[in-house]
């Protein structure tokens, strides 16, 4: 690649896409190369804002006439730095935050149709517009875009009544590697004519094709959310609380997660306005919420039932039900605040890893042993969507230690938690995907015949390597 | 192909499974080579019966170095003929039904391991024995089996709360055309490191690889199951019902079907032991169903609350409730009785469609009229899952007419039906596949780009046209 090519491409987009739809002056460029922990930062030749399929689909010919490399991006949240161009200057961003269009909303139907670049907020309020509930949620759902959260499958705290973003929805339009426009917004519940292109680029980190468009799953939104924060002795109450409540709730139980004291602690020394729900300090904590459909007192009789048995089976040692809207909503700031507030605390090494659901209490046990023997005094902070398995095994420094030296130890102490992760048949990516971030990982964690098989996709539909390269796949 | 290439193959394939797992005399092949309803007859060298993964990888690495093709079939009761050979007597059957264990079962993981050729029977009968559910359910349960119900993606009466055969996996073990093994039997409830490769594999009719093993997802069992057959003046009432319905029982509302007052009357004639749950007809039924958690009574009283509420705002007419699980069986049976009761009165032409949910009604008005004034007389018996929008619309023949003249207009009369669901956005195969049946339908209902993705990924994964050919993809 050339100079020149990088310049003939330039002028050909500018033809395309006019003053408005090309930026290249650093000011202009500049919000579009780095990402708000500044863990990635790059260069690019020029960012794209199109605001139509049909010039997405130019570029993408433009692109492949002349072999550039593009960087789809949506609201610029991702944590593995996917979305984030490379050091040398050659790829261009292509930014979908201008085709941000609500295409339509079907209450009866209960679909939702909607562009990329629209923002996970913009398409909930679509969707409560018309009394329905678009279930995703995310910490960065103010700022994170439909196409963002659909090509890296995102995951949140409802995946467990809801299926993670994969299962929302169900068609989408795509502009492949060429250029064509995959026209694919179905918004049928059954279709098994052939096979279900969709899924190719659901997850796919923008490798394989560019989401334009999607139509979304609506559901009936719950009269009510009943939210109770549990005082638990150990994550195996914890788990067989899970199952307690599933069997009572079935898939009215819309959210279950966990916590650990220190991390109620951290909330409630840098979190403005935490304080603690319960009155004695437990070593862990679930927060529970059960959705009800329109009978509430029904929901509310039996949410009391199944938690006055839970203590009496010894699951549960103290708990406050939320009273109201507000105090449930201080309940999840804390869960949602949880990961912030390490930020106060020094030093955190992060993973977003899953195991099968059974065995998370055990990886704890395992991991937490693992963390403190290779640094003592450490103080892991795990927490997180303990009914699908997944937790941000966070782990602060220890006290008084220097960050510098404590973070130098992070591919170490990866290493250590991945090879565990490994062990108890689970993910070094549960949801934020593999970016460039976890890229040099995935020769270790996956077999050779799921390489294979991957390279291959990418090569049958990107055969020149020009859509997000560098991410994902090994070389 | 030669019949030298079958015959060193049949000898490869004798000496690797040995008598047991070959079978080649006319009495022995003779149940794989039709299927029940005698629209599909094929001839075959050989009918393989492996009992193992590892046999199946070196069938398909001898199929794959003699270049001939492998039909995979499961408990043959596929409706398009994808698991049927052809006439040429060169298309080997690999039947699956010898692997047939439960590898695992795990009630607090809520996950189940099967091999493919177990019954879908079995596999529900694995779940009971932890109190789980596997809540895929057909009318071919007794002997469809797991591998067939993944690679068609099979729909049934549960979708509505639970989701196609796609949203119940969690992980695959696939053997490929050249006979490597996909390892991918994860029970992990999110894992976002690269591509989700079991997605290719689902819903493909066995023509990218062979489904030899699943992991599967498993639910509470419901601590009861409340059904009400209910009179409803259209099908728009019907629609209305649902969604009042779906907001009042969310993801408990775990069925909804509907059926026309002639296809009752067929029942009464036909289905032994049927009689009518209510006393006055009414052109329209609604069959629905609430599944409770532990705490029965409140949804008893949600469900009664519900069902008031209908009947003061017009929505139904009348309705009777199940007193018992005896007579909930009994409307189930109808129900699931209601396509084979047509057999009784003479021809009957089929479309299994969909179309989006709140287009039902109106797709029913316009289907109905077409084939009535394409056949004066005729009997459309229009039934099946209305909350997924997938309607069999079913017509039997007029009165006295000639059965064999009638069905000669099957091609015709799916041609009308077929261009009018298009028009409504719609499915020409919401739940039964492609296979041979509707293979020449492709063309019509696909657009070019589909059918370039989709014969890019057959030649990526089968490029010498092995498996299962002639199925699925149009030439």
């Amino acid at each position: 690649m050339t100079t020149d090519t990088t310049q003939a491409a330039l002028a050909a987009f500018s033809a395309l896409l006019g003053p408005g739809g090309l930026k290249t002056a650093p000011e202009d460029t500049a919000p579009f190369l780095r990402e708000w922990r500044d863990l990635y930062q790059g260069t690019t030749p020029g960012v794209l804002l199109p605001q139509s399929t049909e010039a997405v689909s130019a570029i993408m010919k433009v692109a492949s006439e002349h072999g550039v490399p593009i960087v789809p991006q949506g609201g610029n949240t991702g944590l593995v730095g996917g979305q984030i161009p490379d050091g040398t200057g050659r790829e261009f961003v292509l930014s979908l935050t201008r085709m941000n269009r609500v295409r339509g909303v079907d209450g009866e139907g209960n679909t939702l149709t909607v562009e990329a670049g629209l923002t996970l907020q913009g398409a909930q309020e679509a969707a409560e517009s018309v009394d329905r509930l678009f279930p995703l949620s995310l910490g960065s759902e103010g700022s994170c875009t439909i196409g963002g959260n659909l090509s890296t499958n995102a995951g949140g705290t409802a995946v467990l009544a809801y299926g993670n973003a994969r299962d929302l929805v169900l068609g989408l339009e795509v502009v492949l590697a060429d250029g064509r426009i995959w026209s694919g917004l179905s918004s049928l519940r059954k279709d098994n004519t052939g096979y279900d292109l969709k899924q190719l680029f659901l997850g796919s980190e923008g490798t394989l094709g560019i989401i334009t468009a999607a139509v979304l799953k609506l559901f009936p939104r719950p009269a009510e959310r009943l939210a109770a924060f549990l005082a638990v002795p150990t994550p195996h109450e914890a788990l067989a609380l899970f199952n307690r409540a599933r069997a009572a709730a079935g898939p009215q139980l819309t959210g279950f997660e966990i916590m650990p004291r220190i991390g109620v602690e951290f909330c409630l020394s840098h979190l403005p306005g935490a304080r603690d729900p319960l009155e004695t300090p437990s070593p862990w904590y679930v927060l529970m919420e059960w959705s009800a459909g329109t009978d509430t007192s029904a929901a509310e009789s039996a949410f009391e039932a199944l938690l006055e048995e839970a203590m009496e089976a010894g699951l549960v040692s103290d708990g406050a039900l939320a009273a109201s809207e507000t105090q449930a909503r201080a309940f999840w700031a804390m869960r949602h605040g949880m990961s912030e507030v390490q930020r106060h605390e020094g030093g955190s090494i992060k993973h977003d890893v899953s195991v099968p659901v059974a065995r998370v209490p055990d990886f704890l046990d395992v991991a937490t042993k693992a963390v403190l023997d290779m640094v003592p005094g450490c103080r892991p902070v795990p927490f997180g969507h303990l009914g699908d398995g997944n937790i941000h095994f966070n782990v602060s420094q220890p006290l008084g230690a220097d960050k510098a030296d404590y973070l130098a130890l992070w591919d170490a102490m990866n290493a250590r938690v991945h090879a565990i992760v490994q062990d108890f048949g689970g993910s070094i990516s549960a949801e934020h995907g593999i970016g460039r971030l976890k890229r040099p990982l995935m020769a270790d964690v996956k077999d050779g015949v799921s390489l294979d098989l991957m390279r291959s996709l990418k090569a049958t539909f990107d055969p020149q390597g020009i859509l997000n390269p560098g991410r994902v796949l090994p070389d």
